[in-house]
């Protein structure tokens, strides 16, 4: 059996927001890193670095991410926070009428009980501020994805594009390299592992957690890649995001991804301007169980769900109950 | 998409326990139907009806079912029950050191932040009382069952054998079979739905709920067979449990359970004595996603996760949130 010898309930699935504001309205950018932190800390994370250009500002968080450009932001939290919080702080400098897009999302938990609230209980309070719809992609009580999105008009530009890859059940070996991990002198583990290879010419933000965990933030221009690692053997994740449009390469994108983590299982959640459809997944060695895709805010909305088949019975996890 | 008018959170997947006194222990029919009242009621689940034989009491529970035996029982909870406030109440009566084996299993749940302990809770508590382990059969994040079990040792009888066919998101045909359903003159649901054809002889007692599910109970001599419907379409599922032995007839018996209700998805978990494993699982229209064996209490525990592949994709759920 594999002992788990320390129940380590660390949350590594997340919670996202996309928010866009309308023409005319406050250039994101300009509201400062100070306001900025607060809507970090009010969604109970804390900043821990950052990267600028022209384009964006790029935070790399206690819990996950926040990247802020003149008209629209990303905030990716995981852990036990609240995202919902942060929109709160943000609805104080830009008010509802100012906000032509908001989408938040929820990736279903390892440990749901120990969360705050429920994606239920958040998508309710944003419907109080917005008006808005709330979907589920996938079944409840499997891999699934949540999300609300505020039901004013929106058309997403042309070249509006997210992907997002999240990994479950890292081999032993990968896990291993993010287990108190150091940064390598002259270099970053996002090269020990090989991400520039097709993700070249990014700028990187990185930092490895003690005992065991590593985010980074990579910025190219107005694009952006972030990955966030929870090896804990007692549910290990590892999410990849990027705005990069993979729209030529998509299922090559992903097996390139899927090849450096080796999960065991793993969603992919795509937005595509609507009308312009992300085209089938193609795998070598994982299966798809599951596919659902739907038009919202202004954007193709598909979801998969995929994993490794066995050849053999494996043994259970065990819980230690000594603590 | 697939309109969720009322979000029903009601909770169909079960938590179990299987309880085994040692020789010259008390006779636990005896104890009567009063005290047996109260263990269901300490559950905080009632008692419907039941059926008697010489060899065991069936209690057919508002949230599911217990069989009570001279040596042994079986007690099956669901919705938001604290089925170990029951073990609680059995110890009043029965002391520690009289229980041979004491078995308790949690189906991962479609809302495990609405219930009122996790199992790893329930599970230290266990632990206080008898010592045991905990294992997880199937992934944190995905379709799951928890056990944890005494560590006294413990020998299973030649017979002693459990299938669980536990299914996930029914036909919207199957799920309409249940809803408002009445039991029809002279006959039972359970035959109307064909189960009398390859579980012939049992006395039958059932129960349709009010707005929708059903439960039911069936016995013949020792042998039991129980079914509970939850058909709301947000986390539709069938629970299905038998002693037969069915170690002959293993995948012939569960694509026939299977095609009564026709789910999305399925886990199977299965007890045998230690040394006489249950065989393959083969299916015919469903993939395995997951296998999971290991010898434990005296079992050979073997777990199985399967699911119907779909054609294309499907439109997302959509949750009400004008409540």
């Amino acid at each position: 059996m594999s002992k788990v010898s320390t129940p380590t309930f660390f949350e590594g699935p997340e919670k996202k927001v996309e928010l866009a504001v309308r023409d005319g309205a406050v250039d994101l950018r300009s509201l400062g890193d100070e306001f900025w932190h607060s809507v970090v800390q009010a969604s109970n994370a804390q900043v821990l670095s950052q990267l600028s250009n022209e384009h964006q500002t790029a935070y790399l968080l206690s819990e996950s991410s926040l990247f802020v450009y003149a008209d629209h932001l990303t905030m990716i939290t995981c852990g036990r926070t609240r995202l919902v919080n942060a929109v709160a702080r943000i609805l104080e400098r830009v008010p509802p009428d100012d906000i032509a897009l908001l989408v938040y999302e929820r990736k279903n938990e390892h440990f749901p009980d120990r969360q705050p609230s429920s994606f239920y209980e958040d998508a309710q309070r944003l419907h109080g501020w917005f008006g808005g719809r709330a979907l589920r992609f996938g079944d409840e009580h499997d891999h699934h994805v949540h999300v609300f999105y505020s039901e004013k008009p929106y058309r997403a530009s042309v070249g509006d594009t997210t992907l997002e890859i999240l990994m479950h059940g890292l081999s032993d070996e990968v896990a291993a390299t993010f287990t108190g991990c150091e940064r390598p002198e002259g270099s970053t583990i996002a090269e020990e592992i090989g991400l520039p290879k097709f993700l070249p010419d990014f700028e990187i933000d990185e930092h490895p957690f003690t005992p065991a965990g590593y985010s980074m933030n990579g910025i190219r221009g107005a694009d952006y890649y972030t990955i966030h690692v929870t090896p804990e053997s007692l549910g290990s994740y590892v999410s990849f995001e990027t705005n990069v449009d993979f729209r030529d390469d998509f299922s090559k994108l992903v097996r390139r991804v899927v090849d450096v983590f080796q999960p065991r299982s793993f969603d992919v959640v795509a937005f595509t301007p609507a009308g312009s459809p992300t085209g089938e997944l193609e795998l070598d060695r994982h299966h798809c169980k599951d596919r659902v895709h739907t038009q919202a805010a202004g954007y193709e909305v598909a979801f998969w769900h995929a994993y490794l088949p066995m050849e053999r019975p494996r043994p259970p996890a065990e819980l230690s109950l000594d603590d």
